[in-house]
């Protein structure tokens, strides 16, 4: 199904006048030693694929192409997947790297074991964006948890994943997930007060589909969807290149979450200068030290035949994330508690 | 002076059998926004300067150039620098990025810091390789150093880091510094048994003129040159590229370093993967607990009236550089205590 979307699509070049709005332009590296593929609408052309984006001006990160398995254009966003010469699969969204079979572990892991580990026995978890299905492997592996929704806008997304990424997308195959299709921001309005332990915001870029889940009203809506002592982890930029958008990020979910308010951040070789963040905040109620691990998991907790031991997570690199460097640290400071 | 002998010496493109042995092969990606640079050794042409490797093969990390402000080749290496549009000026030895002003600090204060703050009032400290004088205007902040010898190879990246990074090379002009032009291995070999309280080896990677700096023999000369219960640091490689490599380090040290044997990481936006290693040890004698400063620095000791206050370095990132993903704590705690 997905293959044949790939044909029936209009295939073109972004605009000019695209460029400022999506984080979306796909360069070409000249190698001359690769077929150019003919017709591409992301011109991943002489064998590389090259990320280039308003977001990260003036530097590019390049992975060399062996194939291309999948191009297609949802009613949001433009879909890829490609298989790369050294990073395995890759899923690429509006021209920007989401994952890669190589180094989702890092991200994956991360962005679930910090907020699950964090509270005492978790048992019903929302997760928005994520379609891939990584986030869910990764909460399928706490035995407490007795509920996983997640709201994915995107179904090509998901389809993608479950044909391509079958370590990835294994998450859906657990019988607590279920899976809705639809925007975030408006499921979450829906939801009933006080309903989960834990909201995980997988989300992609701010700019494109993913552009209410960095504002404010969405964090307020987040907010009354947990319950008090409760926790959200959403994706949260890199400090290298993205300090005013955290800063605001900060500022936002200090006045909307009573709890507490934490920035942590972890590598991940394909993301743009190679680390990623998280904002992790708490609801009034009973308090949370994100910094010590309340919940800790093993290695092999929760395994199925299907999915593979933790490979980045552990509790010391959990404590370790929230730790910044100090031109960071002292912008978050100030905004934070 | 160096901008003269850009222009005197021979301008070539790497051969194709030069790329195994070479970490240096300078790619360029096809924007057709900039000008082409005509007879560029390098061939950063078309505006954007490429890191392609067989360090890191099937990926690329490209930064737009402004302007190249100097090119030459030295006895020992190609040497570069360029102005880039968003990471200020950047240092390229053999086609690989040493250092960019906007990220530099992360590096000079890491591989500085972490093996200073773990011992108390070290006087004695002896670099080799950091030409750039990065690592020495780290060292000098700490008051109770009263000599700095650097043993650098290559005149030419002194030179060059003098006239294009002077908030770089301003650890030169700190009075404790004593430039040596040689060979490290050689420069060691003559150091009297115990002389130093530590050992910064800022090296270029293991394939080109530092590869010594990764074997044995060299451990051994630097284990010799070290007081009891001194200690070494040396750049070491990135734990999602070079496990292979890192593991045989972690080996030897442990063979060579009768203290400890500890492995630590950051991150640095413009290094392959995002992220670089560096191996911490201590010769026997009074312990060393490299986790837990004991001699922590402010971020406003030892400022003079040309340096910085520090951007990165803080005594949590110090012990959190210790905290190992999974992946590579498994094959570091097996060859190290």
């Amino acid at each position: 199904m997905a293959e044949q979307l790939a044909t029936e699509l209009p295939i073109k070049r972004p605009r000019e006048e695209e460029l400022g709005k999506n984080s979306a332009v796909i360069s070409s590296i000249e190698m001359g030693d690769a077929e150019q593929i003919p017709n591409g609408f992301s011109s991943v052309i002489s064998g590389w694929f090259s990320e280039i984006s308003p977001m990260w001006p003036g530097e590019a990160h390049s992975l060399k192409v062996e194939k291309i398995l999948f191009r297609g254009k949802s009613d949001f966003q433009d879909v890829m997947v490609f298989q790369s010469s050294t990073y395995g699969k890759v899923l690429v969204l509006d021209g920007v790297i989401q994952l890669t079979e190589r180094d989702e572990c890092a991200y994956q892991e991360m962005i679930t074991h910090l907020p699950l580990c964090s509270i005492p026995s978790p048992k019903k978890v929302l997760v928005i964006g994520g379609g891939d299905g990584g986030v869910l492997r990764e909460v399928a592996r706490h035995s407490s948890v007795e509920q996983i929704d997640i709201c994915e806008i995107d179904k090509m997304v998901v389809d993608v994943s479950k044909q391509f990424f079958p370590d990835v997308a294994v998450g859906y195959d657990d019988p607590r997930v279920v899976l809705h299709i639809g925007d975030g921001v408006a499921f979450l309005k829906a939801v009933p007060e006080g309903t989960y332990d834990a909201i995980i915001v997988d989300s992609s870029d701010p700019i494109g589909p993913a552009q209410e889940l960095f504002e404010k009203p969405f964090f307020e809506s987040v907010a009354k969807a947990l319950r008090p002592g409760g926790v959200v982890c959403t994706q949260a930029e890199s400090i290298w290149l993205h300090m005013h958008i955290i800063e605001d990020i900060v500022a936002n979910c200090r006045q909307t979450f009573k709890g507490s308010v934490n920035y942590a951040w972890t590598t991940v070789p394909t993301y743009p200068s190679g680390v990623i963040g998280f904002m992790l905040c708490s609801t009034e109620g009973p308090p949370v030290d994100f910094k010590h691990p309340t919940n800790p998991i093993d290695a092999d907790d929760g395994l199925s035949k299907t999915t593979q031991p933790l490979k980045f997570y552990n509790s010391e690199i959990h404590s370790a994330a929230f730790c910044l460097p100090s031109f960071a640290k002292k912008v978050i400071d100030s905004k934070a508690n």
